[in-house]
């Protein structure tokens, strides 16, 4: 029996930061994991692949270019699949590296293998996978803090086989690149990958059956995303559910109208690659309609990866979708066992999963607890990207607050004119009686690094005139918040003469 | 004799956003700008193609993922000078129409030549080069707003051709790129060309007669970035002054040994563009010492465009640069004529001149002047880009305030890896007795926008308690402010304890 003050359960964002938290302060500490790769590393996480992804994807195809060069430019021809993983692999092998060095650096024990707990104050840990057959290791603890995340929702009347049918997690381990993908589920996920498939000039269609997608961010800035994807060739199918998915063997002389039959928008059918499927997955809706693409992405909803952790044992309950539920300073309803990131839902972000964590391990071993932020950032890195912080239009209406708007296109900015934008806007709320920023939303290149401006302004307490009174680099995309400042003001001195 | 409220000459950024500031306000404007063009367009910009042919160069050479694929990775091969003229040109042209568009839109009259004091009212203008010939215009106005900017410093020892000796304005108008070139001058202009001329490996040379270079900046940020560029193959010769330049014509059995005699350095043989020089340039030193190469860019200053504006017939002065003095209101000492942008001189920047343009209009109308900025910051669009806000360890430590200092690799950001960066520091200096940010200094990738973060915190008097209290986006470059803040505070309260 090994004795620790604290054992965290999970390496992601939540766990990492809580174990290195506790570990400046001087506590024994262990993290465990179960997604061990050959080599002992323990440190794993599910938000670098895929922005690392979307990175590599516009790099090669030249996206951001496109404004310029036309939307048949492309860097590189005949992507492949093994073009992405290789870039993808790099930074994963830099990431585990630079995660392990930082927890061994603050002498935190990193432990593989599936933790399960066999009492109050203990845990047995079940050599993982990829580690040498052994014995299981039994360790005991004050306190415990499960940041074990999430795991892909996979329902049986899916036929996922790890190749034509995926789910989210298995992108990162694709072999080849279809021709064509139809990707279910409309969240963050599913949108993300959608449109990073779709910059690759995959033909992809989105089917979502609420007729809405990603419902908490500013309508209006949805309608400009909506209008950009679309335009760049993604097809959406919202309003039906899924009845059926069927994987049929492919035949030789069926290629071509398969792939024409998803690929109808015009943009659709540019990957030339040599990778390709041998099968043709059908989904077909409530209505009869149907589609075929040679891959089925199924992104719809993650549960808590909790079902194996011993939880009845300790008296905790999750909810139906596998989650903890914790007060503000992240204790579950059993006082030392706290819970934080992906596990206690949203806003399921790795900016605020790390902040969770650190208030998690302060509170365990009873250090004063900053507060949590008034405001955080989101961030959505589809392609474009999206990012938020403050009240959405909506929400400043329902809360009958007096306000006045800014609306600017990024290709107004001289920035944007350098990079040859075409779309993307900025969006700030200000109120008409105090001036005060109320909210900022962004599609559009560098959303989710130009937020940071506006987070601070309205955190802060800064008001319009902070950006009429106040010099931008120039050329930057940051003028857009100046200009969408002036917009506002112009709009309020004519409502006030 | 036309009549005007306020004539403004000169149609830089200054100058644009005086005449649109006055017109706004409903008062009769017309700005006057010599650089025509043939269709008509009077609006010019010095700033945007520098900054163009840098985002062109980025994009054409992979710079920004060289991280991943090695040095010798480029996007595309044998680029010319036709590839980054095209681009450039686009740019312009739509910057040109923006530009117009915006004055016309706002109902400012824009004429075209060259405008010059025949009274203490009026000017006469006469038409420019490109405009059909006719008689000078005379324009009558109660305020005038100079804002003609500078031209380059062309001393008689240069032996200026327009091709292979050229000074900075025609940089925007090469035939053809070199192979190699000597850059004379190590202020702003000299550093953002060398290295953007770096990137696309032409063998550069940077000469400057003093020890240092751009010495506003905080001393930490430009030892990174004089490793940066260094490193990436630029030859600096520092602390001589040059003695003569000479063009010899070529022979071609020379070629070989001229380009490797300059190019010496690892990274400079690598132009392989079709594109040279029927010259070689031989840029001599006070020591004797020489440097050969196929073009010389001096860059060594500019000076007020004052002297055809027949200053002198209404009592103004101009210093040996050329440049007028205004107060706080941008009012020269003849109350009815204002200066604002480069023509002042320091700082010289797009972003503080178009400030200085909206509050000399602003005054001249007898309008409520909104107070100037607290703090501006300063971009530098060199490869890797720079920007600054607030006070230098330098400054801190002059004012004998006690400080801490937070530096943190952008390499060490999620982002920074996903990008696959392997230089780019940010450096935030906080008041250990207020907490108060006082200074953030970027060298790399995304420098000129993350400023902004620290410029809205400086400014709103926020801590480093802002940075450790809130969510980042994650993957972004701007959690290095946090990473920043942490490390600070960590060796904050291990000095406290």
């Amino acid at each position: 029996m090994q004795n620790y003050e604290v054992v965290v359960i999970g390496s992601g964002p939540a766990g990492k930061t809580a174990a290195i938290q506790a570990a400046k302060l001087g506590r024994k500490v262990a993290i465990v994991d179960d997604k061990s790769e050959v080599g002992g590393v323990c440190v794993h996480t599910g938000t670098i692949p895929s922005k690392t992804l979307r990175e590599t994807v516009l790099n090669l195809t030249g996206w951001r270019e496109r404004g310029f060069y036309g939307r048949s430019y492309r860097v590189k021809q005949d992507i492949t699949a093994a073009d992405l993983m290789r870039r993808l692999n790099m930074t994963l092998k830099r990431e585990v590296d630079i995660l392990e060095d930082q927890l061994l650096r603050n002498g935190v024990d990193i432990i593989c293998g599936h933790g399960r707990f066999t009492g109050a104050e203990t845990i047995e840990v079940e050599p993982g996978a990829g580690a040498p057959a052994s014995d299981p290791l039994h360790l005991r603890a004050k306190r415990f803090i499960i940041t074990v995340g999430t795991r892909t929702y996979r329902p049986e009347y899916v036929p996922f086989n790890g190749d034509t049918v995926i789910d989210s997690d298995e992108v990162t381990r694709m072999q080849y690149l279809p021709r064509s993908i139809t990707v279910i589920g409309a969240g963050v996920v599913g949108v993300e990958y959608a449109t990073i498939f779709n910059a690759l000039d995959i033909a992809v269609t989105l089917i979502e059956p609420r007729d809405t997608m990603l419902d908490f961010l500013d309508k209006e800035i949805l309608m400009h995303f909506r209008h950009d994807i679309v335009d760049a060739g993604l097809r959406l199918q919202f309003g039906q559910k899924v009845a059926s998915i069927e994987v049929k063997p492919k035949t030789k002389t069926k290629t071509n109208s398969n792939s024409k039959a998803t690929g109808g928008n015009g943009a659709g059918n540019g990957n030339s690659g040599g990778d390709s499927s041998a099968a043709t997955c059908v989904v077909r809706l409530e209505s009869g309609r149907a589609f075929a693409s040679d891959m089925v992405l199924f992104a719809a909803g993650r549960v808590g990866a909790t079902a194996e952790l011993g939880l009845d044992g300790v008296g905790l309950e999750v909810d139906h979708r596998g989650r903890l539920s914790v007060n503000d300073t992240f204790q579950t309803k059993v006082p030392h066992i706290y819970a934080a990131g992906d596990v206690i839902g949203f806003p399921s972000l790795a900016s605020t999963s790390m902040e969770q964590g650190r208030i998690a391990a302060l509170h365990a071993l009873g250090e004063t607890v900053h507060k949590s932020p008034a405001y955080f950032p989101y961030g959505i890195y589809a392609v474009p990207e999206m990012s938020t912080v403050g009240m959405s239009e909506e929400e400043v209406i329902a809360r009958k607050i007096p306000y006045e708007v800014g609306i600017t296109p990024l290709r107004e900015t001289s920035r944007g004119k350098v990079m040859g934008l075409d779309s993307g806007v900025i969006k700030a709320i200000f109120s008409t009686k105090s001036r005060r920023l109320l909210g900022v939303h962004i599609v559009g290149e560098g959303a989710t690094e130009l937020i940071h401006i506006g987070q601070a302004v309205l955190t802060l307490k800064g008001t319009l005139d902070y950006f009429l009174e106040n010099a931008f680099n120039y050329p930057t995309l940051a003028e857009a918040y100046k200009v969408a400042a002036l917009y506002a003001h112009n709009r309020m001195v004519a409502l006030e003469s």
